[in-house]
């Protein structure tokens, strides 16, 4: 029998592309006109191409420019291989310190996961797979997500947006709308429920005062009702003390309250505290971290990324890490467009429970780099994909058209700092803010 | 594009074998003239067959023939909806509870394992890829395995053992030959490290009073210098104080210590006290029992056997675990044939590192049931098949005539008690000895 070696690597491409991106408040500031994102294609010896997205900013673009010439010739099934490889050239130290922002900022683990997951979109499609497939089948045909609410100014992002029609209705208004009260909140929540069919809800927090904050969940359970689960995220900003306070006050409506203060130790005294189940994805955000979580007791659900625990087989491992532990698993998501939603998917679609519908910032972004345009929700759920792979396509068009955004904009990194001083000049970021 | 789904799995035979073994002396008494294993076999509707190994008793045998409706028809990709099911079927309580055996009781993990193991040899042979590369691809050419001794008695097993010439030299003589005295073992010892290349040696002790083992220990030392690294297994038989005390003693001369007490509060005080790392593959079986293990810090290094584990997936997250809390991992064995073997050599080849040469007992066995017969071993260390799938082909002669072996032997379970009681009539298995 003919032993089959490759496919092989023999083109890298890596793409930054900047999509329109809403005026959204967090503790760190504002999102800026674009969400950046990168987007990689891996192209085999016998042309087949394999997809990526990742987090865009350049430091990590000029790694996987740096990596590239370690996996060209590379074999797409020698992932173990690879990913030590990346780790001889970059560094286990560069695994660590994701910073204090709610995103991430480790770069090792970014470059893991865009070579991973579009080594699997190839393998897929080599095999004649979907990738849930490759990660032991599916559990589930559709994937549910939460309606992720934002605290934001009135706009629809960057001048490109597809949609600033002073006269939309339903999602396409209230994406546009203000959201800063409780009212504002709710109305954002029905829409974006109504258009996605989405049947819990997190509201990102850390923008202003608790009392504010905590009077949005409250609006929100008033008007969904005790049926529709509900998060707020804080973002590490609160104190233990206000954590414990608010915390205590929304025990009987939150399904779980996610970082509401910064550290393990501090997580692990709030947990004590209270009988809400606390999740993180910025106190425990990496395997290195798990050890000190579990002798804490710092959190009950890991809320994983695959961007950031370094691809898709990583985010099993985790899996199986929490699993051993009792710590529940979902997951958190940035800014992205339909290849990283795809990709969470097919890990979704693997988990072997999936009692919390999954992060996706995927309703405020309105352009896409796939063909047939953006992906669907049903229920608030997307179906699992049944094609080989990833079961997305690039429509390369839309992609050259999202990268000349990325030159157009001039931004090259994150900074929601730079961005809310154009709106409040002298707002300073803290670690801890109430 | 053609959607592929199967191949399903439309024929799963089990088959009882029996292959002559050694009279080997362990803490549980004597190994049987010959040892159970079942080999079992999945054929898909379209006609492709994978194999699997497990260690044979009637009772999970029994349990196969019972898992089996529920497979039937099910596609081979789909191991988390098989495990699902036989989870649901046989519930996880069967998980628990390995005996207090030195070899493993558990039904489920078995099952999933055989199921398992089976489907990935498909799958392989599907994708046109050795097994290896369905865990990430390989780390290393050559799996390297430690020599494996054993007190034993005159003999060399069933009456259909291949070679019972009183002629014979070498590994054939030593295999025959009474193993009881330092002095013996060292010849045991030199036999087969000289036949296998073996480069790291392993005694099973828990057999004589601590102190004869622990002579037979630095006679291997003062025989092959201190370059080829020395274990010793009491299989949990040792007080902690007796533990502490010769584990003191052969601090400067064993690479490990194996299982010296029973339980992983009594390995966390030995472990206290010693310099020498423990490893276990009796106090932490399982993934139950992993958060214990790390809360107390019994052991240093796990055991795994991906037939206790529930297969080669699972053992790759035992693999996760292991890293995210800085344990090592290694092997563990029983008595086997070449499938089991192959199978620990894809699953060694995917391991990120291996410090530890792996153990196995197919030195004392001399039967096979696979085309081309016994798996050669260079420099003490298999080859990783290049071939599809696991890589071996059953010779259906040989798998008939242990079949029959296995009928006329009318030996059904592993019970190495009765044996050691046909020689020392009066003798007991203790859970404590020394």
């Amino acid at each position: 029998m003919k032993k089959k070696t490759g496919p092989r690597i023999k083109e890298m491409h890596i793409t930054p592309i900047a999509v329109t991106d809403p005026p959204l408040l967090n503790a760190a500031g504002l999102h800026a006109p674009y969400a950046l994102r990168t987007i990689v294609e891996l192209i085999t010896d016998d042309g087949i191409s394999g997809l990526s997205e990742i987090p865009g900013t350049s430091a990590i673009d000029a790694a996987l420019y740096e990596a590239r010439p370690l996996l060209i010739g590379k074999d797409i099934f020698q992932l173990n291989e690879i990913r030590q490889i990346l780790v001889s050239h970059f560094g286990t130290e560069s695994m660590a310190n994701r910073g204090a922002t709610p995103w991430d900022q480790r770069k090792l683990v970014h470059i893991f996961s865009a070579v991973e997951v579009a080594c699997l979109d190839i393998m897929g499609k080599v095999v004649g797979r979907p990738v849930v497939d490759l990660l032991g089948g599916k559990m589930r045909d559709f994937v549910p997500f939460s309606a992720y609410l934002f605290y934001k100014y009135e706009g629809a992002g960057g001048e490109l947006a597809f949609d600033t029609d002073p006269n939309a209705s339903g999602w396409a208004a209230a994406r546009q709308a203000s959201g800063l009260t409780p009212d504002e909140i709710v109305t954002q929540a029905k829409a974006m429920c109504q258009e996605f069919g989405f049947q819990s809800i997190k509201l990102k927090g850390g923008v202003f005062e608790p009392r504010q904050e905590v009077d949005a969940i409250f609006a929100l359970r008033e008007a969904f009702g005790p049926d529709v689960p509900l998060r707020i995220d804080p973002n590490a900003l609160w104190e233990v003390g206000t954590a414990i306070k608010y915390g205590k006050e929304m025990e009987s409506v939150l399904e779980y309250l996610e970082d509401p203060v910064r550290g393990q130790v501090n997580m692990a005294q709030v947990r004590k505290a209270l009988k809400t189940p606390l999740a993180t994805n910025m106190c425990t955000t990496s395997f290195e971290d798990i050890p000190h979580s579990i002798a804490l007791g710092s959190e009950d659900i890991i809320l994983s990324d695959h961007h950031f625990w370094g691809g898709l087989r990583a985010s099993m491992n985790l899996v199986s890490v929490c699993e051993t532990f009792g710590r529940g698993l979902s997951m958190h998501s940035n800014s992205h467009v339909g290849i990283s939603l795809a990709a969470m998917v097919h890990l979704g679609a693997a988990l072997p429970t999936l009692p919390y519908a999954l992060d996706t910032h995927y309703p405020w972004q309105s352009e896409e780099v796939l063909v047939g345009g953006r992906i669907k929700f049903e229920n608030g759920a997307v179906e699992v994909p049944k094609e080989p792979g990833l079961g997305v396509e690039l429509d390369r068009e839309a992609l050259a058209r999202l990268h000349k955004n990325y030159i157009s904009c001039g931004l090259t990194q994150r900074d929601d700092l730079v961005e809310m001083r154009k709106v409040v000049p002298d707002w300073e970021f803290k670690l801890v803010r109430w």
